[in-house]
């Protein structure tokens, strides 16, 4: 039978064989030791994240846990200003996962890889019993390159700046959402999962004047914004207006009674920059394919400290609280 | 009740808080963005690894999941001689999973990162509903420095080499399974599980004529030198009366029927080195508490390719292969 058993995260003749048939030509691996030795291409500053991955279903419209794990580690680093330039992938695997999956996953990987320019350099797999995971989780670790003098931070935000959004919001969690739920739209809504360290690049090469960027995937746009708000101590006020939605997102949302506002993204991020910058660098971001429908959503204001503000489209005023859970669970 | 839920992994309040009260403080984090940006201290050359671990039950006589990442990731870094600096944890919690034994675990990650002088620089937290995983899985990156000039590759192995143990074998993978099958033994039966690093720092500080290091953790003794003599295309004979056992370990491999020699260890490793320095090394191990066992336990020769032969205690001469799975699954 062509699935995983537990054999396979043995350590022995199954593992070895899984590690050179599937892992070694998907990532051109070379040597298979305990670590990698890597030439340090580094300059004087590192950026460092790991996530896990534990999407559910595996296969979304736009994507797969395999595209998403390598999009989810490069967007971390570009945000925090960095180059990614290597990652790491740990695949816990169910017992009895079809073979043909994890080739569509690991493919799915490399090409995601190679799109951002990031080299997968190390991996490790281990296979549990049926019933005590759900199919594939993968935990990557990425790191890269910070420039020199670069320093994006919360910290940084101050009154008067503005707060930029790169894309439509809701893509993700709505197509993950639905392929979950068997739904299925006409056209169909995709997930807008990708990398972003290209058009990170080009606004940081556009400008100095920006103070921190974020991507909203867990928690949506509402959670990023107020994790800006409550880190910088600010108070952030959006225009509903300003934030884009596509029509079908909006009307998934409305049917499957959810607020985009919470929904996770992998495609977009939020910028903070000074007032002064923000529309060259709204220009600038929407020359490329990613950030094509970048728009100023708000600005950072003097007020009550840690809050987000949203000035609706009918004109009224409403607090934009971090939810104490999630609407959507195992998003990414 | 004190049981992790869903909404702790959503992005939400709940995971805040959760990370800010358990994760923060566990491991000294001070910034929370999407990556931690690190004082590049790496010298020319670095070292990754990558590691997930999904060892039942979480908690075993002499460690747990949370001192078995650590020290796992340590000793990958270690054995390829690289000084670990770095490292990253990502958790995938199930859903219902008690408080008390994350703060276990993250205590024991804590200390033994200390006792391995490891800093933890990111981490990420997922929480999938109940019955989707088993407890905790618990995924690190680790990465380290690479001394200029050092090489270890089991290209380097050629015959007339002499092949080291550092300690007795088959301690961790009897005390994992002896704790999953209820099993107690007086004295306890401790899992070796420890950090290798000052040990290889002190090996390397001796000589320059070591070739290549790795710890026999999942497929045991038996499966390491496999790769070796694989990777190597030479031919390994070992005198099982050089490698030690405790008759604890060896009491329950025969009540359990379990052959010690594929048993997974956390706590020792191979070095193959040139036959002019392995007396010397040797000595140099054993005044080290964690190299006190160490011994020459057989030497490379012209033979068979890829092959490990084991001189047995009465005489005979047998193949050691791979083994197809595992004696034992989830062992770390």
């Amino acid at each position: 039978m062509d699935l995983i058993q537990l054999a396979h995260g043995s350590g022995g003749r199954m593992m070895h064989q899984l590690i050179k048939e599937f892992f070694v030509p998907a990532f051109d691996m070379r040597e298979l030791g305990d670590s990698a030795v890597l030439k340090n291409t580094f300059s004087d500053r590192i950026a460092v994240t790991t996530d896990s991955y534990v999407v559910s279903p595996l296969f979304f419209p736009g994507g797969d846990i395999g595209r998403l794990s390598v999009c989810g580690t490069v967007n971390d680093l570009a945000v925090s200003g960095a180059t990614p330039v290597y990652m790491t992938a740990g695949f816990i695997i169910e017992e009895g996962f079809p073979f043909d999956h994890l080739r569509r996953v690991l493919a799915s990987m490399r090409s995601a890889a190679r799109e951002a320019g990031v080299r997968i350099v190390a991996g490790d797999t281990k296979v549990v019993d049926r019933g005590k995971a759900d199919g594939l989780f993968i935990n990557t670790a990425g790191f890269g390159v910070v420039d020199e003098g670069l320093e994006l931070s919360s910290s940084k935000v101050k009154p008067g700046d503005k707060v930029l959004l790169s894309g439509s919001m809701g893509n993700h969690g709505v197509a993950v959402m639905a392929e979950r739920n068997g739904i299925s739209f006409e056209p169909p809504l995709l997930s807008d999962v990708r990398p972003l360290n290209t058009l990170v690049r080009r606004m940081l090469e556009r400008t100095d004047k920006i103070h921190m960027m974020r991507d909203p995937t867990r928690g949506g746009v509402a959670t990023t914004l107020n994790e800006i708000a409550s880190e910088s101590g600010r108070c952030i006020v959006v225009q509903e207006s300003a934030i884009t939605i596509t029509p079908g997102v909006r009307g998934a949302c409305e049917l499957l009674g959810l607020d985009p506002l919470y929904i996770a993204n992998e495609g977009i991020l939020i910028a903070v920059a000074e007032p002064s910058v923000a529309e060259e660098l709204a220009d600038e971001m929407r020359t490329t394919s990613e950030g094509v429908g970048a728009a100023i959503i708000g600005e950072v204001v003097e007020g009550p400290m840690g809050t987000v503000l949203l000035k609706t489209s009918v004109g009224g005023i409403r607090i934009v609280d971090m939810l104490s859970g999630d609407q959507l669970p195992r998003i990414c």
